[in-house]
């Protein structure tokens, strides 16, 4: 049974341990989680960071981070999601984007959208977006480096 | 005669005094560009943001803020770039722009991003990218409001 919850301080250890153990992710990208879940954790203005848990039997398997896009209306960012690899594939993901979607929506979002890499690596994490209908939207060449592309989805939330 | 040098202190309040005569701009933005300033002025490592100041018979009449893009390798963007009205169209743009390009590739930067709006009002805008040869790479619908596009040029610079 998946519980959603906002970030709990009791579940940093355990969302650092998750993205750590992603193979995707490199170290540049575990410190940048732990900064913004720090800011979440510490900062009264979370410095417009957001982190929610998903917990299976108590646990925590995933994680995902997002926020309102900087000098736009009603943009959020996905910067985040994570799920614990011996998780995956058992709708975690999927429960998580949609707390997400209700989480945006009550803060008056309209649009969310998901940067991430255009490499064979990220083959899967693309097709998770494309399944959810995400649309892909943009794509950047060489953006995280030479031949690594930015890959941009985006998806408008239905307004209340 | 132009001069183009790291932004200095004694810069801060003609920067925002610009930033602030811009139409383009809105209160957020000019915020924005103030906390970034003052990043850039009184933090060691100036929280990853750089500002250059272009002078005109000793008066600032336009500034640029470019830094490392998180995350990617050797991409820089280009957060900001604005002249004074009155000193448009005399090549203060283009000039602070080559300084930019020299100084990103002095760190070993590959790539400048630039992030834009497709809104009408920013046509001179897109079309000064497009006149120094930057090429528009991605469209994002909607991004910064509803038909307010986010326009996406990029330039690779030559390796030394």
């Amino acid at each position: 049974m998946i519980a959603i919850r906002p970030t709990a301080p009791e579940d940093e250890a355990a969302i650092l341990h998750i993205a750590s153990s992603e193979p995707l992710f490199d170290g540049d990208d575990v410190a940048c989680i732990r900064e913004l879940l720090t800011d979440y954790l510490t900062r009264p203005d979370h410095n417009g960071y957001f982190f929610l848990t998903a917990h299976d039997a108590g646990r925590p398997v995933a994680f995902a981070c997002y926020g309102p896009t900087p000098l736009t209306l009603g943009t959020f960012d996905l910067y985040w999601i994570c799920v614990d690899r011996t998780r995956a594939h058992r709708g975690v993901g999927r429960a998580l984007i949609q707390r997400v979607e209700q989480e945006v929506t009550q803060a008056h979002g309209r649009l969310i959208v998901v940067e991430t890499s255009g490499l064979e690596s990220y083959a899967p994490t693309r097709a998770f977006y494309e399944g959810i209908g995400y649309q892909r939207v943009a794509e950047v060449p060489d953006f995280y480096g030479p031949g690594d592309s930015l890959v941009i989805y985006a998806h408008h939330l239905r307004t209340a």
